[in-house]
C-alpha cells in the first residue's frame, strides 16, 4: 500500500507502538513452539524459491481436511485469495456480499472491475442470516461472499442456511478463517460440501488460530475445477514463501494445541461478556474470538487516550458511528479493557 | 499453483532432490548473515498484521535509492508487482515485450486479460536492443516491458537506448532486478530517471542479490502517482509479510557485502567462461550472473541424468530447441559442471 492511503483494517501497532492492540484478531496464546521452531528452521531453506505448487504442504493440509490435494490452491494470505477469487469470477454479474463484512471483499470486486452489492444482517436479529435472505434470488448474483463467524459481529451461520444457499447453485465464498476459535469449529461438513458443490469455495487462514498473521498464509478448497485453475493463473507462481510453507506443516501438528487454546479462550470469553454487559455499552452476542460492541459515545478516541487500540467500525457498510469490535485476550488485559471502558463511558 | 500446472521456470529442486541447482539465477554466495539474523528475530513479531505499508523498510529503501518515499510500492516478490503493473494498465492497447524473456511478463499480461507483443532481439547481436528497435512507434503499445540484465540472455540495455525510449513517452516495466550483480549496477541513473518520467515504473528485488528468493520481497519506483495508486488497488492490503519486511531492512545494510561478493562472483565468471568457450557449445556474451548457451545436443536431460538442473530455454518465445541457460555458482560447482557438459556433449 502506498503511505498516503488509509489502512482500512482501523488498529494499526506500526503507529502506536506498544499499545495494547484488542483490534486485532488472533489467538490470544501466540504462536505456537512448533510453529516458531519450524520458522527459523526454514531461514536455511530461504535462499531457494518456494514450491511454486506448496506440495509437501498441500499432501499434509488435504490429509487433515479431507480434501483431495488438487482441490486445495494456497495464497499469500487468504486475503490474497479473496482478490484471486474475485479476478477469476465472470463479470456479468454483481456479486453479494453479506454485510457487515471484512472490507477486502468489496476492494477485491472493486480491483477486479465487478459491482459488489448487499445483503444486511441486522443488529435486532444478532446480524444472523433471516428469512428475507433465503427469498433471495442468487441466479442474479455471480457469487456470494459470506463470512462465517461473521466479521464483526461474530455470527456463525447455521449449517442449513448455508446448504440452502449452495443448493440453490449459488456460487459461493465461505470464509471459516475464525471457525477454528469458535466452540462449533465442525459445524459444517466442510469436505463434503466441497466434494459435492463444485461452484463452492472455502476459504481457510493459518493466520488466526495459529497467530501467524505476520506469515502470510491462507488455502481455498473447491471442487470447481475451472474456478481454481482460473485464481490460479491470477497470481504470480512463488507467492507463498519458503517461510509460510514451513510454518503451515508445523501449524497443522498444532491441532491439539489449537483445541486447548480455544477451550481457554471461551472460558475466558464467558468471564469477559459478563464484565462487559456490566457496562453501559450494547454486547452483541459473538461465536467467536472477538465481540461487536455499541455505545453512542466516542469510545475508540476515549481508549486511544489510554494507549489502547480497537477496531472502529463505523465505517463498514451495514453499521456506523457508535460500533467498535475488541477482540478477546488474555484475562489480565480484558480486565484492563473492561476497566479503561468503564473510565471512557462514565 | 495448482499441481497438474507446468512449473513455467525449469529446474525444480522439490522434485529433484540433491540436485546441482544451475537453474536458479541467486548470488552464489547464499544468505548475508545479518539477513539470517534479522529473519530469526522477526519471528517474534509474527503474530501481528503486518505494516500494510512498510513504513519502516519505506523509508530506509527510499534513502538508499535516492527516492521519495511515496513513489515505492513494495511487493510479494518482484513477481507480484509484474501482475500488479499488468491489472493496472489501460486495456485498449497490447503491450510490448522485448523478448526473449521472463515468462511471467506474458503471463501476467494474460491473466489481466491484456494483449502480449514481442520484440525479438536477435542472437547474431547478442540480444541487444538494435536500430530497428529504435524505429518502432511506441505509442501504440500500452506498455513496454523491458528486462535488463535481460533474461535469460543476459544484456544490458545501453542507457543511451533506454532513455529513448523514456524521450518517446512509452510508458515501460524496467526490470532491472539482476542488475546489482552485473559489473555496471549503476549504469542508469534510476533516480534522476524516476524523477523525470512518470511513465517508467522501475522493478527491483532483494531476491538474487541478498540470496533471499524464499522470503519473497521487491519493489517499484514510480513518479506515476495514478500508476502506482492503481497498482496498490490490485493487491490485499497485507501483501508483504512481516519476515520480508525486516529481511529487506537488513539487506540494505548489506552494500558492502553486495559488492564484494560480485566481484568475487565476476573473476570466477570470467573463468567459468574460458572453460565453457572450450567446449562444443555457443556461449553467448552475458554482464549477469548467468550464462545462456546453445548446443543442438540434448544438454538439459543429459545433465539432469547426472542429477544437475539447468534452465531449458527452448520455451521461451524467441528462443527454441537447444538454448538453455546456466547460473553462475562457486568455483567448484562450475568446474562439475564443465566436467558434466563435457562428458554430455561428447
Amino acid at each position: 500500500m502506498l503511505i498516503d492511503q488509509k489502512n482500512p483494517h482501523g488498529g494499526d501497532v506500526y503507529t502506536h507502538e506498544n499499545a495494547l492492540d484488542f483490534s486485532s484478531n488472533v489467538n490470544p496464546e501466540g504462536m505456537p513452539g512448533p510453529v516458531r521452531s519450524a520458522l527459523a528452521a526454514a531461514i536455511d531453506k530461504c535462499a531457494q524459491y518456494p514450491d511454486p505448487y506448496c506440495r509437501a504442504l498441500r499432501k499434509k493440509t488435504a490429509a487433515a481436511e479431507g480434501v483431495a490435494e488438487e482441490r486445495i490452491l494456497f495464497g499469500n494470505g487468504a486475503s490474497e485469495l479473496i482478490y484471486s477469487f474475485a479476478y477469476a469470477l465472470p463479470k456479468e454479474k454483481p456479486s453479494l456480499i453479506v454485510a457487515p463484512a471484512f472490507s477486502e471483499y468489496a476492494a477485491a470486486l472493486q480491483a477486479a472491475k465487478a459491482e459488489a452489492d448487499y445483503y444486511f444482517t441486522k443488529p435486532e436479529t444478532g446480524f444472523a442470516l433471516d428469512r428475507e435472505f433465503g427469498e433471495i434470488d442468487f441466479s442474479r448474483f455471480g457469487a456470494v461472499f459470506l463470512c462465517s463467524p461473521s466479521n464483526p459481529a461474530g455470527t456463525v451461520a447455521e449449517p442449513e442456511k448455508v446448504l440452502e444457499l449452495l443448493e440453490k447453485g449459488a456460487r459461493v465464498l465461505l470464509d471459516v478463517t475464525f471457525l477454528d476459535l469458535t466452540e462449533r469449529p465442525g459445524v459444517y461438513p466442510l469436505d463434503e460440501w466441497v466434494d459435492k458443490y463444485p461452484r463452492l469455495a472455502v476459504l481457510r487462514a493459518f493466520t488466526k488460530s495459529c497467530t501467524m498473521a505476520g506469515v502470510r498464509l491462507g488455502y481455498v478448497m473447491s471442487s470447481g475445477e475451472a474456478l481454481l485453475r482460473e485464481m490460479s493463473r491470477t497470481v504470480q507462481c512463488w507467492n507463498v514463501s519458503v517461510l509460510a510453507q514451513e510454518a503451515g506443516m508445523a501449524a497443522l501438528d498444532c491441532r491439539e494445541w489449537l483445541q486447548a487454546s480455544a477451550a481457554r479462550l471461551h472460558t475466558e470469553k464467558r468471564r469477559f461478556v459478563r464484565e462487559l454487559r456490566r457496562l453501559e455499552v450494547t454486547v452483541f452476542p459473538s461465536e467467536a474470538n472477538y465481540i461487536l460492541l455499541y455505545s453512542p459515545a466516542d469510545v475508540c478516541g476515549g481508549l486511544l487516550m489510554k494507549n489502547i487500540l480497537v477496531r472502529d467500525c463505523s465505517d463498514y457498510p451495514g453499521l456506523g458511528k457508535g460500533y467498535f469490535r475488541i477482540a478477546v485476550r488474555k484475562p489480565e488485559e480484558n480486565g484492563r479493557l473492561v476497566e479503561a471502558l468503564r473510565e471512557v463511558l462514565s
